[in-house]
């Protein structure tokens, strides 16, 4: 009997990927690292960065070795470059380099200023070869949530939405419930359980009455925003009385009725004024406040219109649309995107190539923007 | 070596089916049907009926026998029941029982009055053990569109739209060419070239001024009928200008100004009144005179008003949805079903499991009434 033939790079980085993968909802604000410690063709320990301040997943594979096992002269896939600097955490570039590897494979070079290729240098330094590059486009792709954070100082936006086969994220009465079946919905709460934060608008909540919420709670608990340029949000909706749950921010208009701010303000719910006067102003500001923050990835639960706003200034990142086998008509019946709308179809932002995946009986379509 | 175990009913009879479905726009309105002979687990002959007026599926079969084979003791698949009657051609089962076969299997019973269940009388009445039911749910999805002509006296309804992925047809100012790309376009003239009739609306001729034939041409030459209460068709059109293509006619109102009717009926086109004075009451006048010109398949290419007067009253049976990677926005920009709409969600007819296709870039959905 002949052996397998080894793996090669490509598929060890794959798998480190993967196990990075697991990070998602855990470890933001940082990325999401994998790593995989190779030796004659075989899997020595594998880690990956599991939670916001824990270890990062070089010092995990290394913590996963077998009792007694000294790795020297083996092959390291990580699929981000090691660190180098001394954060919540003494810099991985050390324990790599003490681990006496013959090779490290980086998938990709960290954004994050303070390391931006001087980690990869410092093991070089120390005589060890560094190959860059093996699946470059996956991590990034993996971790496009984080590098924007670093480079845009803007959180990853992805819109949700639910519409109908023909196009529509309501009837022309305004009822939503339900459009896509239940399995779809308990997809949506697990992206809710993984995100900073769920913007809405307040045409939804007064159509809907939202939670807003992940049920069952993920790794995270997203804060709860509404855009509400007059204030209108009522102090007996769901979202105001479940506070103790997640943080709700409502985000007003400068002429929003100052005794409706301060009601809101006394339920304890934080109130965003938007200073700009406009949609897309308020678009903008919001997305810098998020930043502030430190959030990394918010979603936007929204209708028509908040939607529309998004839509306007460019600022989606991610679609995650569910498309139900349900036909409504109607032309006033709400489509989700509002506004005016693009004049010419070939103005149309390019997209990815649409990712389709059966819930149940719903499709469900994701792509992204092409930046 | 052993044999391959032999292939059972249910597979002889989904390969007559695939022969069947060859005769696609060839034989209407007759029925598709395969035909495959096999004995001692091989197929000695197989045959479709091709085309209309030209000989059924099951003396295709028998004239493809090798010189010399007498079938003597085979099994038939017939998709379906063998006509009794003598139309274009003389009774199928005259011929069957000639051959001698030891049993004949059969999908579905001809729905047609003049057979149904009596080919399959006089064949058992010889002596032949006659199987019914085979892949039968199969065979008469196939010829669904047959079937409803025999039963409902009305021809099969296929609705096409292209949508962008925020579900809109058009932009805010009407620009809709080209949503799909050019692989998807390519499909749809393959089903024009299979129809009977192309219906749009004028709202659809204003904007796009289309042709409306199958390029390159295809078995059938679809008739081209424009909705258009008030006789608005410009005599400059292509539509009108093509006629040497393709037949034309218009359903107008009965309202229209005479002198409309007059200059269109001028240019060679059919005009057809619509006696109800209502859009759904054109839509039913439409379909009883496709059916009293012996069509089977009308295929509707038309915007938001068309397609929502045809869908009010249930009148479409199969959907065909092209989803192009492509988002435009507007609360005006059109859907594909205009209308007043249904209220609620709830209220949406029954389709069965979406089927998807990836066309180049394009999502094809395509999906059937529940009925
Ligand atoms: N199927 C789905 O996935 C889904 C999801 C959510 C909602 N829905 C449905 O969508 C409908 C609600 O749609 P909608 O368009 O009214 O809701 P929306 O997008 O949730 O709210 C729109 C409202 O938000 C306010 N707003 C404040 N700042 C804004 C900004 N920067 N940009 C845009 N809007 C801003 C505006 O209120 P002012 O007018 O006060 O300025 C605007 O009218 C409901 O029927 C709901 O059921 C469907
Ligand atoms: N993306 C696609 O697949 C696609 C396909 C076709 C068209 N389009 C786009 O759709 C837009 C046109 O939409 P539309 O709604 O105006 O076009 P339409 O459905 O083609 O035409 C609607 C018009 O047809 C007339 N009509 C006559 N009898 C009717 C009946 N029984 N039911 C309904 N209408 C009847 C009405 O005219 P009166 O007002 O005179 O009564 C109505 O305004 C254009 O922008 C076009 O580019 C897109």
């Amino acid at each position: 009997m002949t052996q397998a033939p080894p793996p090669d790079d490509q598929q060890w980085m794959r798998h480190a990927l993967a196990l990075a993968a697991q990070g998602k909802g855990r470890v933001e604000p940082n990325p999401m690292v994998g790593c995989v410690i190779v030796r004659d063709h075989v899997a020595l320990a594998e880690g990956f960065h599991q939670k916001f301040g824990g270890p990062h997943a070089e010092r995990e594979a290394l913590s996963a070795l077998p009792a007694g096992c000294d790795p020297a002269g083996a092959t390291w896939y990580v699929t981000l470059e090691p660190c180098c600097h001394t954060g919540k955490t003494p810099p991985c570039s050390d324990a790599v380099i003490a681990a006496r590897p013959r090779r490290v494979v980086v998938a990709a070079v960290d954004p994050f200023p303070e390391v931006a290729g001087r980690g990869i240098a410092q093991i070089r330094a120390a005589g060890i070869e560094v190959e860059v590059g093996v699946c470059e486009a996956e991590a990034n792709r993996l971790n496009a949530p984080f590098i924007k954070r670093i480079r845009q100082r803007q959180p990853w936006v992805i819109a949700k939405w639910a519409m109908t086969l023909d196009g529509k994220i309501a009837t022309h009465c305004g009822n939503s419930q339900w459009i896509s079946g239940e399995a779809s919905r308990r997809r949506v709460h697990q992206v809710r359980g993984q995100v900073d934060a769920i913007v809405t608008g307040i045409g939804s909540v007064l159509a809907d009455d939202p939670t807003l919420t992940a049920r069952p709670p993920g790794p995270r608990t997203a804060a709860r925003i509404v855009m509400d340029d007059r204030a209108q949000v009522p102090l007996d909706s769901t979202l105001i009385k479940t506070q103790s749950l997640a943080g709700l921010h409502v985000m007003v208009g400068a002429a929003a009725p100052q005794d409706r701010i301060d009601a809101l303000r006394n339920t304890g719910c934080g109130v965003i004024v938007n200073a700009s006067g406009t949609r897309t102003g308020g678009v903008e500001q919001l997305m810098a406040w998020c930043h502030d923050q430190g959030m990394t990835n918010i979603l936007l639960e929204a209708g028509a219109g908040v939607l529309a706003s998004f839509f306007e200034v460019d600022a989606i990142d991610e679609y995650q649309i569910f498309i139900a086998p349900k036909l409504v008509g109607g032309s006033t019946a709400p489509g989700p995107l509002g506004g005016v709308g693009l004049s010419q179809i070939a103005q149309s932002p390019s997209l990815e190539p649409l990712q389709v995946e059966t819930i149940e009986g719903d499709l469900l379509v994701t792509t992204r923007r092409v930046r």
